[in-house]
């Protein structure tokens, strides 16, 4: 059976007369969008404007809910209940899913952004509140989990889909998590090592951990960045990578 | 054949620690929740609990979408492009639908609030945008506008269902508009004269202008403010008052 | 020698058509303003009016800087980094500078608001970065602070005025910090034991400690409410137990 | 005498992860920095890097207010009454000062920004509001208006120093008011014809109106733009050319 996998890249975080992101460019090369809500980054006008591009482009859409923090982008740790997270990925994914109806389309994903997304893996309460969040607002979304954390966890507790992302420049500890940035050897750098990496995790289901021991891992998503052109290019090689490995890359929803 | 008349009043206005209106008494006298969706009050905790109390009382909900200017209360007039109030209308319909269907309810109608709704009473274009998001987003929303405005004549034009509403504290002009506020005699204190008044504007489809003609005028919906006990007690009188004269209080859906 | 001590209060947490606080009620009562400068509460509306009522009453005035998360009210913990903070704090401390000098008055004092607060009287660092931007501002201000906290320690350390303030409602451990809210015993409800204590805490500068043993306090300020009217009636009692036990209720700037 | 003249710009205009502008490069050129304060655009971040950098290019620095309306850019129009302009130009310029004064600077001026500027330029009242506020927070402060407009004379009204500033790139009207963009004429894009223009206004004190008749103009300040490298260049060519017929660019506090 031939392989499958998922590119999801951040878009949509431009703000009024802020631009931000190579976003059409990076459209063109993933298969799954989140899409930033107006919370952390984007406002309603480039909520349409970018759902609009990833439908002209077939992209997968997604909601990409994130902290009320614009200033600090969503990625300074804060404070809310389980209770305040919930009806805050409500709020955004039911605004971003507007737009897709609006377009004729549905949403096929929910992913966290920044420190929500980083609170969530780890905080089981959490990851809980955002895949109740999910499934209330629509059972047949899938949740994009950081692979073998907690949010993976709670979305299968709750019963909705999940999918499981993995990321090719970050170093992974023998449990399966991230190791943390600031970490000596935690951000991988050379392409060389990192493609090929990332080509194990989707064909083989297995990547080599911190301590040099081989650890299982399921990848049916690549998290990539269209933030400079040199982003774009790494993605593009991926990309040539999984294909020429007899991968078939392609939106999470057809093998979720 | 027995008049229906719907009352409608603005929730779901606290914000945070801030708390503003009697929503739960409102709420057992009215027929119709316009509720406000994050951007000139209301945040995802007041708005999910607000909707949760609507549904609880069997009221009817409705999205509230006002400008983003909260410490202005959306009521300043704001010179956002018709393009921009379409996608500001798109989002905060959108959040409050989620919050309708976690629930397991659907949105009866959409009204702007504030500014929004005095500045698109007027100008067509304003007008058509909000009736074009509202279309969007769902074609089966009524759009509650004020009686003989622009905004009546928008939803027309783009085919969609509009309920016209009408004041009974406010004066009315020859042709049909709100004599501005500070005009002399454009409000109307005395309750001997307004419940009669409105009831009037019910049964017979009629009111008596400013320059003491009786005009036409279409009262499908009464809003009513629930600010502190007078209010309410108006309220209730204004109900009885129209249960006296055999109107039938209905929640617009049952007859738009 | 008489003893001294201030009685300091939060205001001008309004914010738009939201009203919050008796500040006239309890600006009559205390001697030191903590007034919010528009990122946790408080806008340049509220804060106007809040320094010049304050001026009419003769109350030295503070600033009250906290995060910039008005829908949690400056409550909920929030990570930013020691120099983020400084900059949030020399803004917030400016800006109500300003109004201040608009009402011919000066700033006595600076005192950090809810998580900024909490966290600030554990982290030396934070503290370090409030008590670096009081003295940039103004090294002439009072830092306001938790009595045996890193605050007090981050003040003394720069080279700035401190007072330490104690609460009346509080629990103490044998270490001189509060009781968590939410311990057993961390809140003292009972008036006829906590007005005594506070005033022992004034006049003897001791407390006795959760676990009966009795510790060291300085209590150059007391934290009261004004919330509510039963509020503001506890801090007549506390008023009146003070002077009927000899002490001088003053503002900081009189004696720090 | 040697004529003098200043160049202003807007900066400081990033916010949190969003950078705008070409700050380090256009402070090398012009005499005097417009800085945002937080509400159109600038966090407080942003204005202590910018007021840096300012003060070490011996840069002078003034104080920018605009609307609360970051997603706008602070350019659309907004009810807001002179005493709400008042008291958000006094809560700015606070916070602007206290940048300053960290860095051991004063404040030169105040320019107000976007739609305040424009609405201020034509409406007297928000204009004379915009002045008492300037004059409330420190009456030494430059107010950098429009010439010809509401502003200059408010600021005289109310007796505080006003410097006029002109456009290299805008047509006149016969009344020396600036023609409205979208006019026929309105942008003059030749800079073979826009700089001998803007050194005519400067020596001469004179320039062209849109109808061909010579009309007198005050040119304390010349406001020019760092968005882009051309912008950038021609901000060059005109610091050149100014200097080439004998002018002395200058910060405004030199010579008004």
């Amino acid at each position: 059976m031939t392989k499958r996998v998922d590119l999801n890249s951040d878009l949509g975080e431009s703000f009024g007369a802020y631009t931000l992101g190579m976003d059409k460019e990076v459209l063109e090369i993933i298969t799954s969008a989140n899409i930033a809500c107006g919370m952390h980054a984007g406002d309603p006008l480039v909520m349409a404007a970018t759902v609009k591009m990833a439908v002209q482009n077939g992209t997968a859409i997604g909601a990409h809910p994130g902290y009320p923090d614009l200033q600090g982008f969503g990625r300074r740790n804060l404070a809310m209940s389980p209770g305040e997270v919930k009806d805050y990925v409500i709020y955004q994914v039911g605004a971003l899913e507007a737009f897709a109806r609006v377009q004729g389309k549905r949403l096929q994903h929910v992913k966290a952004h920044g420190a929500m997304y980083n609170m969530a893996a780890k905080d089981y309460k959490l990851a809980l509140a955002i895949a109740e969040a999910v499934k209330a607002v629509n059972p047949d979304l899938i949740l994009l989990a950081l692979a073998n954390s907690e949010m993976v966890r709670a979305a299968k507790d709750v019963g909705i889909k999940v999918a499981e992302e993995v990321f090719a420049d970050r170093a992974y500890n023998p449990d399966g998590t991230l190791v943390a940035r600031g970490t000596p050897g935690a951000m991988i750098h050379d392409r060389a090592v990192a493609i090929p990496r990332v080509v194990r995790m989707v064909t083989e289901g297995k990547v080599t951990a911190i301590n040099g021991q081989d650890i299982l891992i399921k990848a049916d998503s690549i998290c990539v960045h269209g933030d400079n052109p040199e982003a774009i290019d790494f993605v593009k090689e991926i990309r040539k990578a999984l294909m020429e490995a007899g991968v078939s890359v392609e939106p999470l929803g057809n093998f979720i």
